[in-house]
This record gives structure tokens, C-alpha cells and sequence, in this order.
């Protein structure tokens, strides 16, 4: 942490910020400028950030130098990508992931004939949900159990990898025996009793961004995770709450590079939440894929017009083969490949 | 929930929603103007919610009309106010309440200096946090168990009400052992098992609101305490995530009389995580007050600049007395009294 | 407008809204539910749009129905997308435009190297800035008309069509003798005056999105150029103002389907400025082509490291002729051709 | 500026920071820690700003430490308030400035009459728009020439110094002859020539923020008015854009504080724009006095449910008074009194 001190800061002022970092035990360097002095506070990266000196006379800013995540660093693995093996399927490096499936399941017709649409599509992975969080308690909440034994039913006909949410913990037991990769939602986040259960489980954990939790809360929330020593992590951009009221979400798709940049783990666009209709899902998927995403979780449907949640925007699964194709050659472009079993 | 066509929407086009909100078993009522179509959909409001009928071939855009929430809403005591009775204090109506304390209790003497200086001083409740919710997995997490025991100390020494958060379902039996009102912190505004359990323990409950949360989303979060047939609840802005970064979140006073018009609940505000600095937290104290706010939940500390967590923004018990005093005159321009016991 | 009254409104209230709304010379339709009354407001949309109901006794809310643009909307062309001829290139429809050049007139040297690179890689027009609109008054503001001057030779020597901004009315003259497109950046999107002047100019004209306008105040700032008979006009958008602090702007390539809905003109993407940092350009550069835009303006440098402005966001010319490859094929898998002369 | 490197950065990726840095004639101090390298920039402010080392090779970001303005900043005065003089009225320090008047004149009647009111009521100063900034062409503009007249008129009557908006350069002659205070609306808080302008009229200013500008870009583009040698400021906060759809714009009062650490001019809150409602307005008015604001700038109509423009908005003269009153009392809380003439 570099403390900046304003211009006319006193040398007792100077002396009491070296005090106070001192006295967490870290230690204080102090450079004299021309117009200003800056401290540097070095020491453990917890207290550094609990030294609670904005705002204290003469202090001007603090400005954060070191990186508060670890384990989720590039740095750790060396500048590499991880690559995820999920289910004999490959995510990261040249390893493109298409999920795809219905958001909630509704029944068995309905889940079995989506998903035998998409594993024809060429999909990765197959995505459904058996608890749903939802804005208002007077909503439909998800089949439960029964939800997950329909995707049971699923995987073991199609042979995809299931990708499902954890919502309660009191449930983690039912999601981790069918699960191949447990989704946490985006108001989940920072549910961090939540995230510490979900690394215990040893299963591949999927962390959408909360929608207002900037690209380092992410990395930081996916700490919680990977501390348990569990590496299979992928992150989830799904939308922003900006001012815009044009879409439910703004996708931000500039979180690709951005994270990439900062972290060895895959990252995977939602294209279906933030426009929220589905004759925006397919522009929202081939700009992720352009941009450089380790995949995309995209919502699919046998019958999207009557489904039970979510209904404007998931499309059709007659859609989803020439969106696949359209995929293949835009991966492409960015040297990835889909990833199939 | 109103359906407005395009201005080009065919015959076919309007029948084709029709049928959609039919179908749900809702009833469709059209009007036909110059220009353009609306349909009205009436029926239950989950299953209108649940149309998904954004982006549908015709539509132009889809308006709600009814409010999602019942039990928070003014209409539900006929434009009445709540009035909470807590360990012998009123909160609502023209009661203030003052609610006081540091962060986290850190150790016995800091709590109950703390403690006493707040009673000293006119409070209403005594806040303090056993558990606390923290972006990084390495920082101080809370002193837990010992901490509830300090504060159910402190509480028989002043006679304070606690107010003290709970952060994970497995805590619950022991927080309620102590609280007097359950803090849900913004970070869990949607966590709805905790909302359900909270809604269940019989004990008041103050929600703050996420910080990208609507006024409607806080709304509908509290349904799920109140669906349990608790009605103390208590309402907390607490400052939400804008692009400006010179401080830490932009408090937003507008929500007072957006809430109150909405809602019968009380309508708390927390001026010290916004600033996250002490020296602006008077201000926004002061401002809460004079906008009609129904209180306040302050972090006052005897000794801030050697607090564990948020240091910069606890005021010392030194300047709380003047505080409470200003506080007296704003509230009283407004119609309203600090409520004591 | 729809007028929404709140459930317990009166008769009497409801005849005080019919009443203003008649005052203004509209009609009032009242439509009354099972709970609710919904009165419609139809006629002058300038009227409707000042009634100022907002909050009146009885009111709930007020719904806008008719969209406030004409000129700029979709159903003006029966659908069709409007192409726009600019010395010799199409833009629109199926033409995608490739603008690129360096963000500001530098030198001759400077100048002309990245006119020929960007020429020789195959861009569509020539993009440059002879005056530059700063946050400080204490950078540097541009070369003024020596800048125009060199544009006007890049142009003879390369045969691109100029795209030059326009800051100051007192400017007009010499900006239209040189620009083939006049550049409204995004801090002038709603300087009225200077969108009817350059409406008047008979020029081409590309309007950037204000960094915290919505997509129907971007239409309605076009509509100002449109009603001087102009219909040369494309939108940008570049990048909007949101929390995240990770780059400079959040890219919100949903707005390109969202304004490809309601509108005929062209939607062009700035790549550049939102990433604020070369390596992320190509990413978000893709993106907006597979997103479905209708061209990208991008900042190419010959010298990008010794760039006077904007210096971290220009990508070197030799990595200009793999981009417009690159691009040729995504712009493919959407339909569209990258428009040369 | 500080350039903090990546952990893994190349002694061969400093120097080339280095070496930038010194190409602009600033000189480089590096500080190399047990961790990580960083490197100081020194020198002219417009240089080092631009030296574009976001991204470049090595650099992990960048982290201003001197403030871009100066004429605005609070050392300038050593830390004192600038008390403003307008038409006998003082603005700034102890000085609370009550300015008050319609949104637009719209004719003599109510013009005159409003005036009135407001003079009876103690204001310090009258508001009225003669040119209006409207988001749609197709809406009412204002009254032009004529409106100032009867602003004329309105001071002359009442003696109250006349606040009212400069839209375009080329009306500034017409608007220095009434104006004892010119205002730059929010949509204009970045068109600089019409800053400069204003500037050089010697006039007063009021200059509103940006409804997504920061502190920051609001403090710079008072500099381009005050490095004309104009020292007659003031700043205002009118709400700024956020994801709430609750009410127009989010009033931001922690901006009283945070500017008045910052600057030495006044900081003056318009409480009518962001609720976009009267019966919210008192309620804001009241929390910017007590927030410590030198001033707020309210809109108050003879017949507001007449009014042209934001109707909804303007609080009738009748309640005037009274929010003068309890505005006394607020602001003696905070030591500053109702400047009149």
C-alpha cells in the first residue's frame, strides 16, 4: 500500500501514519518528493489493507500496490492457462466450452429433448437448474431433487457433464451426487460460506460475477474456493447493473482480457441474462467467442415460448446447431477449438 | 404487466401474445389507440412475471403495472407506519432510533468502553459484529462465539438492545441466543435461505440493502422475512456502487422517501461504510436525520485508529455526545424524537 | 403515456389527471381494472412528455408507450437499414466500415505513414483528430488547421475519406472544407447547438454515445442532426461509464443490437478508447464485428509508444493488416464485407 | 504518477518505462521493494498524464499521486473558503445561499409573481431559464431574448440577483447583460469553449457536474472557467446517473464533503432535479444543509402544476416559506446562516 500524503502535510503528521503502520507490525518507507511524500506500507497483506488511515490528517489517498489475490494470480502458474478437465472434457488454454441447456428443469420431456438437441449441437457440457433464485418468494423455485435426478437421467443418456447451481448449503450433499460442475449465481457471490463448502466438495465450481462486483471481487470470491484446494475453477461474466435500462444486464465482455490477463483461469461468458431475449443471444455469443472466452453458458430450450422461467431468452434447440457452426469459425479466428468428449 | 406492440405488430402477432397470456391462465384485455396496441395480462403475479414475452415477434416493450411485493407495502397497513417495539425502544412513526457501536468486538474492553460511552451518550441499541463478512479469505473474520457472549455483556451492563449481523445458516441458533435484531448485511440481501431462517427466529431484522439493489429488490428481499409472519423488519441504505470512486460507495438519501412512500417499514441509514472515512461521517449523519430517515446504525469505537477492521471510518466515543446532540435538533425540525428506552 | 394510479386512488384523482391532461391540448382514455386504473395519454409528444404527473396525489407511476424519435427509427424505413455513401464507400447494410488512423494529427511524418499503413492494410476511411477535446486545459488541445491541412493531403495522397472531429461552432468552416465525416465525440453528445450546425453541413456525421447516455438519448441527439434534412448519419458507441475501475470503459456491445432494433442508421464501434490500452483492441475489436456492427473506428499509430495523446491505446500499423484479416472472416460468418472503395 | 510493475517484470521492461518516461522530459525514481519495482514520474502534469504506459510490457497499472488542478484545489487559499460576492450577496464560508425561482419563464404573470414569492420567502438570489437544454428537438426551448427581459424585470422589482443558463455561445452577450450568475448545465460541464467563454465574461459561475462526471473531472473543468481569472465559482451537485429507475438521477450528497476537502469555491446542491418530484424535494433540500452545502438552487413555480417544463418538479410558492424556515434551523446546526442582501 502507497500512502500519498497531501502537499502541506506536517512531519507529525508523517510520524503518526509511520506510527500506526508500525504498530500492526509492518513497515514504513518513506520516499520525499519535490511537492509530496509518499509511505510505503509493507507487511501483511491483511493488516496493509485494514490500516483504516483514509481520511487521517494529512493523508491525500491510498493507493493499493500488491495484488490482494493469490492462488488465483497468473503468477502463480508461471504466465500459464490452467486447463479444467471436467467429465473427459478439456476448458482453457485452446479449449473452447459450450454449455448449453435449458435454465430450469421442468419436466422429463422437456429436459431430455433439450438435451438431446444440444449434445447433437456438438456441446460441451449440459447446463440445468433444480434450485432457482429467484426476486420474489411467490415464484417458482425450482423441482429440487427431482430436477436433479432428471439431470442424472440426462447426463446418462447423452453423456454430458452436468452443470447445475448450489443454492443453500443445506443442499450440497443432493447437487455434489449429481454434479459434475456446481454453479454459483451471481447473487451468491459472496456467499462465502457458500464458496468454502463448494471447495470443500472437490467438484469443478463455475463463479458468476456478482452484478456489481468489480473483476478483483471476483478473483478475491474465487479465492475463498481455491483455498480449500480446489483448482477447478472457472469464472462467469453475465452482465453488469450499469444506468442502462435498454437490457436486464450490460454484458462486459472487456472482463474477458481483463481477467485473463490476471488470473490462470478459464473464463466463461452467459450471453443469455443480460440481454434477457433471445433475438439478442446469438450477437452476444459470437462476441464472446471473438473476444477471447474460454466458453460460452448459454441457455437452450425444446420449447422456449412455454417455458416456466426465463421464457424471453433461451432459444429454441432447432437454433442451436447453426449457432455451433457459426462458433467453430470464430473460435477459429482466436486459435481455440470447441471442446468435445 | 402491460404488453406494448410495435407500431408495425400484426393481427397475427397481437393473437400470438394473446394466447401466450392465455395460455398461463391469465386474462389478456386489449386497446386498440391510433398508433399502437397494449395488451393488458391480469392474473398471478409470478406466473405474468414469468411471460417471456420480451423480444417477441410485435412487441415493442413490456411495462409491470402492479407492485411485485404485498406484505412490505403501505397499501397493507392503509398508508400507516410501522412501529417496531425492541427491547422497550420504538423504531418508526416519529421515533429515531440512534444505534451505536464499534464494527467488530475486538476484545472486552474496547466493547463495553465502547458500549458505555454509547449509552453515556443517548443511544438507542448497541451495534457490534461477532461475525463479519470479508471480501479477502485472509483477513480477521470475527471473534464468533466469544464475541456474542461481550455483547450480550455489554447489553446487561447498559441495558442496550444488540444488533449484531449473521452471516451463515450454522450460526443461527447461537446469534439469536444474543441479538435482539439480526443484522442481514448487504452482501446477503439475496441469500434467501438466510432471509427465510431470519424471517423464522421471531427476532427483529435489519436488511440492508445489496449494493446494486433497487428499491424494488430490497422490497422483495424483505418479503421473505415477512412471508414467515415476522413484521419487525427494518430497512437499511447503507450507500450503493456508482462509477464515482472518490469515496468507498455514494450514498443514496433519495431512497428515504422513495422507501417511505412504498413501504411501512422503518427506513434506517448507515453513514459510515459510503464515506469510509470518519471526518465525512457526521455529514451524512446529520443528513440522514434532516431527509427522515427513521435512524441510524453508526461505527463509533474508543480507540479508532487502532480498530481491526474499517478503522478509518469509526468515530471516536469523544465525538459521539455532540453528534447525538445535533442529531436532537435535525430530528426535531423533521417531526421526530431519538427514541430511548 | 400510460398513467398508472396507485391502488387506493381516488375518483377525485383521477379526475385531476384527466383534467391536466386535457389542459395540454391531449385525450384521456381511462382503462379501470380489477385494482388498478391505467389512463392513457395520447396526442402532442412534446405535450405528453412535460405533463409532469410524476408524484401527483393518486399517482403510482408513468409509463411511456410511443418511442419520443421519428427521423431516427426503424419504422421510418418500413425496416430496411439505411446505406450511406461516403466518397465512394458504403456503410450499412451489409458494408461493414473499417475507419482507422491515428487519435490525433501529430506531424506530417506521424500523419502520413499511418494514412499510407492503414491504407495499404485496407481501411475503409481515414480517421484523425486536428482538435481534441481534454479533460485539463492543460494538455495539449490539438494542431488545429495545420491538422486539417494534413489531413487533406493524407487524403489526396491515399484516396480515404476523412473522419475528423468537430469540438467549437466557431470551427465549422474549416472542419467541413476538410471532413468527408464530422466526429461529435461523446462530451459534446448533447451540445445541441453543435448537432444542428453539423446537421446543417450537409456533411456526414458520426455521433458518439455520451459515456452515460442511454440508447434512446443517443437517438435523441441524432434526431437533432436528422431534422436539418441530414440523413447521413451514423452512431457510435464507445464505451460507457459504469463501477468497474478495471479500464477506462465498459464496452456495451449489447447496445448494437439494441439500436440496430430501433433504428435504420449504421452503428459503428469504437474499439479503443473503452480497453484504454493497445493489447486489449483486437479483442473488442472482433467482438464488435461478430456482435453485428456496422464498422469499427479504431486509433493506429505508427509510432504508438510516442504517441503525443492517448499513447497507450493506438495499435502499431504493423499489426494493422492481420486485424482487417482477421476481421474479414468474422465479418463473414455475420453476413457482412469489410467496404473498400 | 507512480508505474507500478508486474512481479515478474524484466529489468529490460524498466528501463524501457525508464526510458519513456525521460523521452518526455520528466525524470523516473525507482523504488525497488522485496516484491515488486515501482517507478515515480516526475515532472510537467500534461506529460506525465499522457505518457501511455497502461498495458505497456512489464506495467501492472499506473497510480496517480498529484491532483491535475490547481487554481480550483483548497492549497491554493492555504486551506481557506473563497467567499464569493454577488449582487451584495455573500456565497461561501459561514454563507448559505438560498437561490429559488421557476424552471423556464414561461410569461410577465408568472415570472413576476414567482419572484415575488420567492423574495417574500428570504431567497438570496432567483433562478429562471430563459434557453433550455431538451433532450428532444420536438420540445418547447425556451422563451430566448424575451425570457431574459423579464428577468430584468424580476431583479429590478425584487432586488434578488438573477441566477440563469448559458446554452450556446453565441447567446452570450444577450445572457451576460441579465445574468448576475451565469449557469453551465450538467449536459455541458465538458464543452469547453462555453467554459472558457463564461470564463471571460467575469461573470459568476455556476457550474453543474455532469450527471457521470467525477469529483475529479467536475474540480478540472472549473479550471478551464478560473484560468480565464475568474475566481467566481461555485459548484453543483444535481444528481448523478446510477442503475436506480426510482427516481430520476441519485442525489450524491457525499460530494459536499469530498469537494469541500478539495476545493476552496462553494458547493451548492439543486435538491428538485434528481427526484424529478416535488414532494421529495424538501425532503433533499434539507439533508444538503445538513450535509454542510453553501447553498442549494431549488425550483419553485406560482402554479407548478401549470408549469411547461418539470412540472412535476417545481414546489408552489405557497410551501416556500415554510423550507425557509426549517432551512435556518438546519443550517444553524452546522454554523452557517441564509445570506440575504
Amino acid at each position: 500500500m502507497m500512502i500519498v500524503m497531501k502537499e502541506a502535510a506536517t512531519e507529525d503528521e508523517i510520524a503518526q501514519v509511520v506510527e500506526r503502520v508500525e504498530s500492526v507490525g509492518c513497515s514504513a518507507h518513506i520516499s520525499k518528493g519535490e511537492l509530496l511524500t509518499v509511505i510505503g506500507a509493507i507487511g501483511d497483506r491483511g493488516k496493509v489493507a485494514d490500516l483504516g488511515l483514509e481520511g487521517a490528517p494529512g493523508v491525500d489517498h491510498l493507493a493499493p500496490i500488491s495484488k490482494p489475490y493469490k492462488l488465483a494470480s497468473r503468477e502463480l502458474k508461471k504466465g500459464a492457462d490452467s486447463i479444467l478437465e471436467i467429465g473427459g472434457r478439456k476448458v482453457g488454454g485452446t479449449n473452447f466450452a459450450l454449455m448449453a441447456g435449458p435454465c430450469t428443469v421442468e419436466n422429463r420431456d422437456q429436459m431430455l429433448d433439450s438435451a438431446d438437441a444440444v449434445a447433437a449441437g456438438g456441446a460441451t457440457m449440459l447446463r440445468g437448474g433444480a434450485y432457482k433464485p429467484r426476486t420474489s418468494p411467490y415464484s417458482f423455485q425450482g423441482l429440487g431433487r427431482e430436477g436433479l435426478r432428471l439431470l442424472a437421467e440426462a447426463r446418462e443418456r447423452t453423456g454430458l457433464p452436468i452443470v447445475t447451481e448450489l443454492l443453500d448449503l443445506r443442499d450440497i450433499d443432493d447437487v455434489v451426487e449429481v454434479a459434475d460442475v456446481i454453479q454459483i449465481g451471481a447473487r451468491n457471490m459472496q456467499n462465502y460460506a457458500l464458496l468454502s463448502e463448494a471447495g470443500k466438495s472437490g467438484k469443478a465450481v463455475l463463479l458468476k460475477r456478482g452484478l456489481s462486483a468489480t473483476i478483483e471481487e471476483l478473483l478475491m470470491a474465487s479465492e475463498y474456493i481455491l483455498k480449500e484446494g480446489n483448482e477447478n475453477v472457472m469464472l462467469c461474466e453475465r452482465g453488469i447493473r450499469t444506468y442502462e435500462t435498454a437490457y436486464r444486464f450490460t454484458l462486459d465482455l472487456l472482463a474477458v482480457p481483463a481477467l485473463k490477463e490476471q488470473t490462470h483461469l478459464p473464463v466463461i461468458i452467459d450471453p443469455s441474462h443480460a440481454p434477457g431475449r433471445r433475438d439478442w443471444v446469438e450477437s452476444m455469443s459470437l462476441a464472446a467467442a471473438a473476444a477471447g472466452a474460454d466458453g460460452i453458458i448459454i441457455e437452450v430450450h425444446n420449447e422456449p415460448e412455454k417455458a416456466i422461467c426465463d421464457a424471453a431468452q433461451q432459444i429454441p434447440t432447432s437454433e442451436f446447431q447453426d449457432l455451433a457452426l457459426k462458433l467453430e469459425t470464430i473460435t477459429g479466428v482466436v486459435g481455440k477449438t470447441i471442446s468435445r468428449g
